[in-house]
């Protein structure tokens, strides 16, 4: 059975004290149900830790009666960063499986409410408890050391790395929904705070509050509301590599990424060429290089370069985080995976505005927990009659 | 395609002191693994606040990996006290869909190593954190609300009720893996101390760590396997409730139980009257009661008087909760659901020894999250050639 993206919604990503975690939920819920007159008959959310920060679990019954869906199947999907992106999966398999007819995905984090310390706390529950913040290292540590290696071991310096951050707020300059609407410079990045040497307050994926939603439904369901306004998810797929990245053979390799990409290909029967721009985990630069590198798009530490040529440029080869990204659109942890299906959705069904991608055919979004850890891919297509 | 239970795997419940969140999961799991040689393409870690008690999220990586899984598919599913039913559905899906061909789940919870006071706050996270545990309310004393209304409503005694607590004891009498291996009189129940007026300690299931898991196999892959040792999922439904007890129309009346059974029962295309046994979501007597009667096995307000007559005895009519239930076996919350699947395949397989309920040939098992807030039902049937 196809699974089709009927219609999607998302709130502005920021510092939003004025709006807790279900009307954060229920903003980006609304804005994907307004469109078609069409009940869900069940909900997945994707949230990272809203017990950690909010002292809620049990979301899933807790938005389903917020929306006034009393009733539906809700439950809540968690994979880290990538939770939205595993909601998201999960959602795909219920109706696939014909368990579910229509179904509303809801990715949400509230991350503004915390202390920073807190917050960073937060994030590093995607790292081992036991091993990793035992001894310390907290997230944006980890990618450092990372970004320090593979500087070292690929020649590549920092300011040919700082492209993606300066790429990301580019195409977030006319985003509504971005939290960083403003271009920055090399100059700006290199005077920021350094934050773990060396990643700069410029180079990190930012903290911020939102949520995103997708409305997904069964092929029988579209042919009802009309099949080529859709977006059809032609693959999904989850992999996994060596929990933490200094238990693996060659920490330059993005092996979940990689094994997710490839089953995503195959899924959709098509290639890697057939793509037209990818929604990129740019969490750290580091990540972005090593994420397209790991997809195949481009060698082994040239990513950087041929960023700085303007391949994934919104005109270039292959554009990528076509609304500014992690770095800028902002990364409420749980919510992400569903921002960049949005994004895709917008590109698909060329709503992009200034930020349309032209010829917009096949899309690919690539969300990720921890450093590589589990890697989600899901490839759309423009379905047009 | 169906889907089928392969396999299953549980750890004693107890305070475990001596094994992390990890291994716990790891002794469950490997138990499952071990009977078949097949190794899963996918894992569902059902859990309820992992965050929160041991700074610790992204545990379907973490599990995979730590089982030698590496590259897997993983994720995990919350759902309050039913994230161990939920997890089992949506792998159920995944199975179902063609997503999955051998796809291992888990629920596991360390709840011991808190204080008893963070552990109450933890469960409580089930309930609205803006309008219910904010004014102090927990979930005992919520359940404890609930029980004084239905004695009050229907004319039940708290002696009546607790036949149900005594029942649970006398199950897990000669259950392994059961946190409570002793039987309890009226006496004890009464001597015992007040929780929320009028539940004593011996009428609320207990704080326990523990993990179980089953094992889900295609139908294909049932067929290498033999198909003639499984049991079959043969519904698999998620309902959910108005999310407050006290926000209800009808407070004793547990319409999101109701919804999933008969929802499950269309499924499977079976009546109630198919149903040999069932694994009941018996948290609270009143829980167990206002279920059994939602389900539509008895008369509103008759469940404890049947009770006492000996209906839901492993010898009776109807039996419930073959090992205890989580009165007795124990309720480590997101494993909940699990070790109920697994009970329930011991009792289709014949394996049950002297808890071995008469001819069961179709089981149901009954896993809620907050006080019918989430049900999640699965009907379960013996396959043999």
């Amino acid at each position: 059975m196809k699974v089709f993206i009927a219609s999607i919604g998302m709130s502005k990503v920021g510092d939003l004290w004025d709006k807790s975690l279900v009307e954060l939920a229920l903003d980006a819920g609304f804005k994907a149900l307004n469109k078609f007159n069409l009940k869900p008959d069940s909900l997945v959310i994707g949230n990272m830790f809203s017990g950690y920060a909010c002292n809620q679990e049990h979301l899933g019954a807790l938005i389903a009666d917020s929306l006034g869906l009393t009733g539906i199947s809700a439950y809540k999907v968690e994979a880290a960063c990538s939770s939205g992106a595993a909601a998201l999966a999960s959602a795909y398999s219920r109706v696939k499986s014909g368990d579910s007819d229509v179904c509303l995905v809801i990715g949400v984090e509230k991350m503004r409410d915390m202390s920073s310390k807190k917050a960073s706390n937060a994030l590093a529950m995607a790292e081992s408890a036991e091993f990793t913040q035992f001894f310390g290292a907290n997230f944006i540590s980890l990618n450092a050391m990372l970004t320090r290696y593979y500087m070292n071991e690929l020649k590549v310096s920092r300011e040919e790395l700082a492209y993606f951050p300066l790429l990301a707020h580019k195409n977030a300059k006319n985003a509504e929904h971005a939290q960083f609407r403003r271009e920055i410079s090399l100059e700006d990045i290199k005077k920021a705070p350094i934050i773990a040497d060396p990643l700069g307050l410029l180079e990190c994926s930012p903290i911020g509050d939102g949520a995103a939603s997708v409305l997904l439904v069964s092929e029988r369901k579209a042919k009802e509301i009309g099949e080529d306004n859709l977006v059809e998810i032609i693959a999904s797929s989850i992999a996994t590599n060596r929990f933490s990245f200094y238990e693996r053979n060659d920490m330059l390799r993005f092996e979940a990424t990689e094994r997710a990409t490839n089953q995503a290909l195959e899924q959709a029967k098509i290639k890697l060429d057939d793509i037209d721009f990818v929604e990129v985990h740019d969490a750290f630069p580091v990540v972005t290089a090593l994420s397209l590198e790991a997809m195949g798009f481009v060698k082994k530490g040239e990513a950087p370069k041929l960023a700085n040529q303007g391949f994934f440029d919104l005109k270039g080869e292959l554009p990528i985080c076509t609304f500014g990204g992690l770095k800028a659109r902002g990364h409420p942890a749980g919510a992400t995976g569903i921002y960049q299906a949005c994004e895709a959705y917008l590109q698909l069904t060329y709503q992009a505005k200034s930020n349309q991608v032209e010829k917009a055919g096949i899309g690919m979004i690539h969300n990720v927990g921890g450093i590589d850890t589990t890697a989600i891919v899901h490839i759309l297509k423009r379905n047009r009659a």
